[in-house]
């Protein structure tokens, strides 16, 4: 179990930073940290997440290898976000799906994509010890 | 502050997983949770890391737009990091430095490179109010 | 000792919206969760607090009978707080000073005053029982 | 998610301390710290509240721009204090209702009116990360 | 180690209650929860602490075999309350001393006696195993 | 809510140990600490409670002014605690009842007599804000 | 109740260390710390198992004098892993059962038998104070 | 990090119980849960170690590859622990010595052995992520 002191963070591309604050903060409902001039940082869901105006987004992206998000301990916490990414109309790469069925690594999973094609992927596990 | 059941999880290029393993486990000090033939799954200081074969991974590394890492709530974890780092040899893409000095922001960092030029930033802020 | 999943919540006028974004983010450090057309809400040091665009601010602001504030369990927390004030320029209503030296309910205390002149008080007690 | 061990403090007025004693020892059930000739300070929720006898208080009280109460994480808790309310008689301004239904933002609230016209406004929010 | 949710509950004899009332808020700095006509119902240090109004309360107290109090994990929150006690005068049945010494049973107490003589005993041990 | 690292501790008298060895270790469940000639020292859910040998104990036990025990924050373990009772035999003052039905005050509550004749009373109240 | 920090750890033989590894990571789950050339030490549901080579392994395995294993505070984690167990194929020695049902002391329990015959035991208890 | 609503157990051989209650109760200062005719369990720093009575103990005891013990997170809790040793005069199998020095993995370890020849480790890493 992590430290709920510490903050994972993590930096992504952005290719404008309103497009991605109105994603992160007005979308998924993120709190905005600090603005500068070239970046972003976001308190997403309890980490740190820094969007970094760039060029070298990807322009098509894929899931593997690269991609973030969050594995919830309880299935209400994924459910609500099922529930604010389909309310507030958020772009899904993938939409919910099981994965692994009838395994111990069972989990449940959907797919958001960013305006600069981050791609987030938000899972619960039936059996929280199979997590990592 | 985050949920400490919840995990962060990210994915990452590997051009090869035996050095993946040796890095993240062998001298980071990483658990592994589990290996496939296509990617192992680590405990990476109580967040999941996945480490997926991929031929995709970066060949001339910047620090920005992406990287990824830890920021430590307290002085004796980042120190300890630093001295397990140096310890065991790991590759420094930057060593331990002060950014945003007299600054609130102000906060040290070390940037660490795995064996597929992914970039690892590691941190700890003055005022943990900054973290984010 | 309250209930960390629990928040105050406080709403206050603010002349304007800029204004108090400024001070309350770029200033104070706090998040903004969420922006409308006449007002935002703040994650202020773990509680919640709406700025409401309003012509009903105070005009001549005094200490006593309306103020808030967070009392800090650390003397860290304080003394940082003392530092970004400092350090970023914040106006102080009241400089740091100690009331009811000797006595048991001795603490340390200073009051800023936001740009809508909301006063808004930090402490830290000696003895953490007497922060009731 | 805030700190247990601080705590949230505010100074709001009151006609009458014994009133205000009344309201919020006898009725709402918080519990009285301490009492001077002129001041009650009281353990409001696990966070601070001390009522200053002063004549300064409103007399025609509007919901916005100033209101405090506490956002509840757990739905029980919120149905317990509506529960308390009614069963003591305590005074509504604004008798429990749903916000923003439909939307992610939606939450259940009610507000109190104490004997010095301070309103007070409990919440809960059916997604837990709204509550700021 | 105890669970923070639930509370001990203590009652003992008060042979007046304003004066009871006197000792444990006005001294102690316990938090008074509730007063009826025959008892005052207190927080005392997180649990509860029932003076009942009683003709049989002990005329001339003894420490052996009953008193009551808080063993303290740190010995800061220790020394504090020797602080208090010294500071607001409250009547010492025995002065701070050191019992078992050298021995691992270590441990610091002192005695106090309220309006009705019971006696209140505080400790702190140098090795916690040994609170029980 | 109290601090889980602190202690109450509780002393009480008891005409003969080995008797009430058996009724807190064997029958309540709770855990020795340690035994001496003159007393034994029990974990007593978490808390500290101390039989002192003594001739001083009570021949016609009351309820009032003298009794102690545990108020349980969860139902379930209120419930237990009965079941246990039963189970074992223990001795019942008060079978399980309800007091103050329909008030906020609301709590079940039942008391047991330990062989020295001192009187435990466990609760559980439907408000747990109420515990006090 | 332990804390949460520290960690229980075991010491004990395998005959074969990528055996111990099969049915330690890729059986119960659990992740590997570090591996040398005569032992693994396994994170085991959060406490440290280490595998040592060795030819004092058990040929003929009892239950009793010498186990080891988990016991749950909640059910839903004691079900998980005989799903687990099952679903993968662990050698059971003694399927779940229930031991001393109607008692107190009831409680649920199975037993797995790693490839160099230790025993594993799992338990639940229906009422968690009898954990001990 | 593990759960500290779970625990570990571990049934080990005892050749004599009333010995095994002396060195564990009365020696290391653990609490006794429970006495049957055939075996005593103990709340062994908040885990449970049983020991039953058993013809199967150790007669000449070593190291590996069967041992036990806690790893402490704190330095101060294993200093104390040395302390109680020394002064109750606990049988060491190793005085306190440092393992791994001036390597990450560096550790302060003492054995302790117990009347039916058990091994018990106790340690303390310098970097606690080598606690695994």
């Amino acid at each position: 179990m992590r430290e709920s002191g510490d903050a994972f963070h993590l930096a992504i591309p952005a290719r404008d930073l309103d497009e991605a604050h109105e994603f992160y903060v007005g979308g998924l409902g993120c709190k905005l940290a600090r603005r500068y001039g070239d970046r972003i940082t976001l308190d997403f869901f309890g980490d740190q997440v820094v969007c970094h105006l760039s060029a070298k987004f990807e322009r098509a992206p894929e899931l593997y290898p690269r991609h973030f998000g969050v594995t919830f301990r309880s299935i209400e916490d994924y459910d609500r976000l099922v529930h604010l990414a389909e309310t507030r109309g958020l772009r899904f790469y993938a939409k919910p799906f099981t994965r692994f069925e009838t395994m111990v690594e069972e989990h449940s999973s959907f797919v958001l994509q960013d305006p600069s094609n981050n791609l987030l992927e938000f899972k619960h596990y039936s059996d929280p010890r199979m997590m990592y």
